[in-house]
């Protein structure tokens, strides 16, 4: 019996900014399977922003990038299994196609236990965006309790935990979010102390009037923009964790602060960071961040759409800065 | 009995790039020595970099400089003294103008301590450049034999420093200096393994060529065109120590990194430090030099112009590239 299935891919190089007429939905007859491989069916298709710099260059860590094929993070159940580590009904972490149903092996699975916790929580409070929220202001930043953080795109995924976390570690946290719907979340449901506006007229002046200590740790996800913001306010011997640079994926251009030379001046350390690198903290990190969730003090979001046939969409409105919190496409249950 | 002196000073702010009609040479008449204060004669002015800020800014640690008044590092000879803790002829460490004879309080003045080395090199290899090059190797950097490590401005008084003391601890260096007899200097009398002229046509690949296992470590002294070269050829986790911005001192545009991208994707930290705030370090730093010195494992040049009424014309050539190693205008004996 031969299964089919849609599947996403890229139509040419995206140009400058990545479009959802740059995807389109093939159908494609997936092989049987072999020893020790499993047919998957994603609940949920993680929307990353580190994916649109493979979707631009059509190279990735998986060789299916080079025909333009979108290999993701997902959620998946094991529909089918020629693995002996798997069977029907397993949830899996797994990297994917964007597809209603996979062929992966078992070497790329991780098992998901039974937990009190959504599915979805896998791909974010308890997974990348989690983990990387916690190696970044624990391992990176090193945060004390009495210092003052701020980090951009505070409403979304990663942005929002560091902020929690940086509070449960005794820290002023400042968030700096696109709009006041964002600002609203962050402050309100986040606990955060404060949250800046980027798309005000005054962003830095009220940026500065926030942290009248001035700026010990800065969590930068987006590009020069914030970093130059960051800078201005920072202390001396400030340092800047470099997670993501969400504004520069889409173009090659050289990127320019304005500020470079106060990095100089003022000794910040710039420490970009990706948290696989930190592994041999996951699991104080994972027994952390439940044990927070458990008691109430971290809270998440997720912008869900619905589909498969919206996923480029999602991905289109995730990097416009659509919704807060974790992006998902929902695909099977 | 009044004594006069010429001093000198900026005209205006400077324009675009520091020119020696940005200068001019006034005359002043001293104050009388009050108590605990000294009449100085500086032996050497220290031309360096980071002076040009203030003098665009006309603004800097001392208060002079909104008046355009040039306040420098020198190697000082005490003339006359109203302290008791310092004689007539005492050779001194101080700040002080760009005069023939200056009054300062004895609180500013180091006294240097008769020994075998030259006064002009309490300004270079024992003083700020050598303090500089062994924090940023030692202390920022913690180079490690059998690393690789790449500095610009190869044949300035910080960064031939640097590659000696990375060899001294058993690392590869490579050398980026502008012209071949720098070059040459960088190779034959520093003894780099090799240096890259960075004004040759095909200097990216010329630098990827001497580095066939990447770069761990890199000690940048110049700006953005030589930190993207180092950042093309970093090794995943390599470290930055930023010391210095010498090609970004003279305007204030936005600095432009083509490769910052890659800092992330590659986890590059950036350190910019200040020697300064490693005083800690100070003492063994100096025994470990001057026992290289001794040892005859450390050489250093100077590049010196006689007169105080060429010292514009040294800033200038100094920003401008002229010269190797230390920069010195000799004013008396």
């Amino acid at each position: 019996m031969s299964v089919t299935t849609r599947r996403w891919r890229l139509r040419g190089r995206p140009s400058e900014l990545i479009r959802t007429d740059d995807f389109y939905l093939d159908e494609v007859t997936l092989p049987t399977l072999g020893a020790g491989e499993v047919l998957t069916r994603p609940l949920f298709l993680s929307i990353d922003p580190y994916l649109a710099k493979f979707m631009r260059e059509w190279q990735g860590p998986q060789a299916e990038w080079s025909e333009g094929i979108i290999v993701g993070r997902t959620v998946s159940r094991v529909i089918e299994s020629n693995s002996e580590r798997f069977q029907a009904g397993d949830l899996v972490l797994c990297n994917a196609h964007w597809q209603d149903v996979d062929v992966r092996p078992e070497a790329e699975l991780n098992r998901i236990r039974a937990s009190a916790m959504p599915a979805s929580a896998y791909l974010g409070i308890l997974g990348s965006s989690g983990l990387t929220a916690w190696v970044g202001v624990t391992q990176v930043l090193n945060a004390q309790a009495g210092q003052t953080l701020t980090v951009s795109a505070a409403a979304g995924t990663v942005g929002s935990i560091v902020g929690q976390i940086a509070k449960q570690l005794g820290c002023k946290v400042i968030g700096i979010a696109g709009g006041a719907g964002k600002c609203a979340y962050v402050v309100e449901e986040c606990g955060f102390d404060a949250c800046i506006d980027y798309k005000s007229a005054d962003f830095e002046q009220r940026l500065a009037a926030a942290v009248p200590n001035g700026v010990d740790l800065h969590f930068e996800n987006v590009g020069a923009r914030m970093l130059d913001a960051a800078i201005a306010v920072a202390n001396p011997h400030a340092t800047i964790a470099l997670c993501g640079l969400i504004a520069h994926y889409q173009d090659d251009r050289p990127i320019a602060l304005a500020r470079f030379r106060d990095l100089l001046y003022k000794s910040i350390t710039i420490k970009p960071f990706h948290f696989v690198h930190f592994e041999s903290t996951f699991g104080l990190a994972r027994k952390q961040l439940s044990s927070w969730l458990a008691d109430g003090q971290l809270t998440f979001r997720e912008t869900i759409i619905e589909g498969l046939e919206h996923a480029p969409e999602a991905y289109v409105g995730m990097l416009k800065g659509d919704g807060v919190g974790k992006h998902l496409v929902k695909v099977g249950d």
